[in-house]
């Protein structure tokens, strides 16, 4: 329907991009204004039927729409300060609704400790559709951004690739090896689809150490495929070295491989770590309690990621998943 | 359908509040990070057949969504800087009119020297949804709140009131005095509604000498209510000091006095200034080229605002256009 992601940015939205904003080719946008720290402002609507199922609990919903921006400013090496949110609700959300949402952000300012700044709510025909513009302090000019890779770095991933998108099969009952999982390890998928987990302390390890790194949201490959070209490279993956849940091996099944490497909903990070900086990355991450694992490397050129298991090269056609109709992120 | 406005601030928003969120009890949220600036945030989000109609030409769409916040922000005392859009679109919403709503917003960027700094667009069943934090710089510890006034305080407003619900009434062929004039005032009404005229001029006059302030989108009674209720007083205005839109003229019409003050959509400022600032303010308003008029006075108590038509006291029970089910703003 139209044309693909990339044309419709270069069109339309790409001349609209002002200074800190990258030419929107990153996840967060930067306001130089104070000494000491550059401001990180990012923004992600989410909506029923795309980003979470309609009958998702309200308090993961507002969880969720916190929490994929929390990711952005994250892989930016920036510390969450606060947010703003738009919410556009339909006449048949009741009270109940609303008051078991606010609770869920609620729950989460706690947790990450950040505020409320403003925001908006108003009657939309078909909701909810919830918009989150998150703003974050990163170390003067130490903002990690997709772009600084350069060929010979180490691709480093954070936690474990596939929990979201094997959530989001259970939830809509796609077959699969989830099925045969005992019901504690499915249900945790299900909270990770619903409820991520943004790596918002691996920020100052990213900061100090990264020369890249993007958050992964719609799904390991894609995402390596776009830090990969904004850093003017291409990539390797090695399967074997990418940890996935403990139940979902893919070691011989080149079917769900390619299924959790493209599925999404990790918002795990993927960063470009240079050689000199790996040990003192490791530690921090270590210090930060984050587990991470060298899954590749940035290589010369720039054709898209080579996967590979064992010596297969992986034919990946669909590289991510396509939240709603396209996507243009800064 | 559901607890008015307050309550469900009370109960559900306001606990979230964060630092510099002023308890949502203002336009805009503050982040103190920058020595010689204030940050100032503030999000507004609008929809088909709330804030705009469905058929409105896509660029004017996109300008209104922009020119709300901006308002808020110039009402703050702040010049804008940058704002983060995220979009939701249904299907039916083609190329041609992604591409006339990115000119709308590339034209306004020129006209306010504002750049883009990220966001998102995402498919949704019913759209467009728009959503759009703007960010704003007010002189440090000068920015402008909803409170702050006193008894005493003159109360100044930008502009003409009545235009932009006078072109709602002609696109909704609501009968009324606005369908006599000439075709000529007509359009311009409808235009105005479509694409309202932020003060963004008077900013930093406000700054300087304005107590309290709030921009008038929801109509003049209802954010006067609001103004006073924040500064601990009540108010009195008098309609024969409010400038109307030539042509529409309330001075012998109650009826068209209470649709004009309360219909909202003007985006023009209220501000109350102090009886020593108010030389200075008409001076730094004349240099900003925005007409200003003294339409009234706070005054003590917590009563609603008093609206006099001579010296008739004018009934005025619903005091606001409600912009869908709920707002609140910061």
């Amino acid at each position: 329907l139209g044309p693909d992601e990339l044309s419709i940015i270069d069109r339309y939205f790409r001349p609209l991009a002002g200074e800190g904003a990258f030419r929107l080719f990153d996840d967060a946008g930067r306001l130089g204004v104070s000494p000491d720290w550059d401001v990180v402002v990012t923004a992600d609507m989410i909506a029923a039927g795309v980003h979470f199922l309609p009958d998702d609990p309200p308090d993961t919903i507002a969880g969720k729409a916190l929490r994929v921006n929390l990711s952005d400013l994250a892989a930016k090496g920036a510390r969450p300060l606060a947010y703003t949110l738009s919410l556009g609700v339909s006449s048949e959300l009741g009270e109940r609704w609303l008051a078991n949402f606010a609770e869920g952000l609620h729950r989460d300012q706690d947790r990450f400790g950040i505020g409320l700044l403003g925001g908006d709510t108003i009657s939309v025909a078909q909701g909810p559709v919830i918009s989150i513009t998150a703003i974050g302090l990163a170390p003067k000019d130490k903002m990690v951004h997709r772009f600084g890779g350069s060929a010979g770095d180490a691709l480093y991933l954070s936690g474990v690739i596939g929990a979201g998108v094997a959530g989001l099969a259970l939830l809509k009952r796609t077959p699969g090896p989830w099925g045969e999982l005992p019901s504690e390890r499915q249900e945790e998928f299900v909270r990770r689809f619903r409820l991520p987990e943004p790596r918002v302390a691996l920020a100052a390890a990213l900061a100090d150490f990264a020369a890249a790194s993007i958050d992964v949201s719609d799904g390991l490959v894609g995402d390596c495929d776009k830090l990969a070209a904004a850093s003017r490279c291409s990539a390797e993956i090695r399967v074997e070295a990418v940890p996935f849940p403990a139940g979902l091996d893919p070691a011989h099944d080149e079917t769900l491989a390619i299924r959790l490497l493209t599925g999404g909903d990790d918002y795990e990070i993927l960063a470009a770590i240079p050689r000199e900086n790996e040990v003192g990355f490791r530690r921090a991450a270590q210090a930060a309690n984050v587990p991470v694992a060298r899954i590749g490397t940035l290589t010369p050129g720039s054709a898209a990621t080579e996967v590979l298991l064992g010596d297969r090269l992986l034919d990946i056609s669909r590289r991510s998943y396509v939240h709603g109709r396209f996507e243009w992120t800064v």
